[in-house]
C-alpha cells in the first residue's frame, strides 16, 4: 500500500514484464498494479497516467536501438539506424504499436525520429526531415505487420503466416535514401 | 432471430456503422449482432468469425479508394494511386488499422498492394514489387498515425493535436519512386 515502496524504475520493468506476458491491449495499470502488489492508486503516484507510462515504455524501446558505427557513406548509416530501430521495436511485444501511440500523442520516443535525420546528412534539413519521418513510418508500418502476424500465429487465429521478415524493408529505406540523391541534386 | 431476415450486405453495412460509431477496439460481434435485433449466433451464418467480417470491411475500404486517370508519367500515376489509397483509410475511422491487421492475416485488402503495383511501370517486377510494398507501409504508418491523433483530439486525451495533413507523405512516395529511378539504371 506504500508507493514509495516501488521506485519509479520498479513500476517501469513491471510495466515492461506485463507487456512481454499479456501485449499492449491488455496492458491496464489495475494488472500493473496487482503485478507489484499494490494498489492501482499507488501507481499514479509515479505517473499521472496510462499514457505516461506508455510514454515511458516507449522511450525505453526506442533507447534500446543498438548504437551504430558511422558507415562509408552516410546512406549506409542511415540504413543502420533504421534496421537497429526495426530491431529494437521487434525486441518488445507489441513494440510498434506502443511507440506509434506515444509519438501520436506527442509525448515521448522522439530520439527515434533524431536518430534517422541525424543521419541523412544534406544540407536541406526540411527535406532530410521528411526523409526521416517517412523512413519512421515505413519501419513502423513493417514492424506493426508482422507484429499482427506474430500474434495470430501465437494465438493460432489463421493457419501459420509467414514472417517476410524484412527484404523489402531494407529495399524500401534504401528507395528513399536513392530517391534524396536525385532530389537534391534537381 | 432470422438471419435470412438480414443478408450479408445488411451485416456489412451494419458493421461499417458501428465501426463509424464505436471504433475497432469496441466493434464486438455482440454489438453487431444487437444492432440488426439478432442473436449473436445468427451473425456467424453469414460469417464464420470476426476476422472474415473484418476482411469484407477492408476490401471496403480499399474498394473506395477513387479510380486514378494515368498521369503524364507512371511515376504521376503511382503516386495518385498511394494518395487515393491514404484518402480511402482516413474516410473511416480506424481505417489503416483495420486494413493492416486483414492484410497481417492474409484475408484480404490484395487490390490495395496490386493497385500500387501495376501503377509502377518497370521491367523489374520483383522491384516494383517491394517498392509497392514499401509505399503501402509508408502509407498504413502515416494514416495509423494520423488517425491515433484524431482519435486522442476526440477524447481530449492530451491538449489539442495538429493534424499534421499529409505534405512529408507526398515526398515519402515520390523519394522511393525516384530512388526506382536510379535503381533500375545502375
Amino acid at each position: 500500500m506504500n508507493a514509495s515502496r516501488h521506485s519509479k524504475t520498479d513500476v517501469l520493468q513491471a510495466a515492461l514484464k506485463l507487456l512481454d506476458e499479456v501485449g499492449l491491449p491488455d496492458l491496464t495499470m489495475r494488472k500493473l498494479a496487482a503485478s507489484l502488489d499494490l494498489q492501482p492508486s499507488a501507481l499514479y503516484w509515479h505517473y499521472p497516467n496510462k499514457q505516461t507510462l506508455l510514454a515511458e515504455v516507449s522511450n525505453t524501446i526506442v533507447n534500446f536501438a543498438r548504437s551504430v558505427t558511422a558507415g562509408k557513406t552516410w546512406q549506409e548509416t542511415a540504413t543502420l539506424e533504421a534496421l537497429a530501430l526495426r530491431d529494437a521495436l521487434l525486441a518488445f511485444r507489441d513494440g510498434a504499436e506502443v511507440v506509434s501511440s506515444t509519438l501520436a500523442l506527442g509525448l515521448g520516443a522522439d530520439r527515434a525520429l533524431e536518430r534517422l535525420e541525424n543521419s541523412i546528412a544534406i544540407e536541406n534539413r526540411k527535406l532530410a526531415h521528411a526523409a526521416a519521418e517517412s523512413i519512421l513510418f515505413l519501419v513502423l508500418g513493417q514492424v506493426w505487420h508482422e507484429q499482427q502476424r506474430m500474434q495470430a500465429n501465437s494465438l493460432g487465429v489463421v493457419d501459420n503466416l509467414e514472417l517476410s521478415g524484412t527484404p523489402n524493408l531494407e529495399i524500401g529505406i534504401q528507395l528513399i535514401l536513392q530517391g534524396l540523391g536525385i532530389k537534391i541534386n534537381s
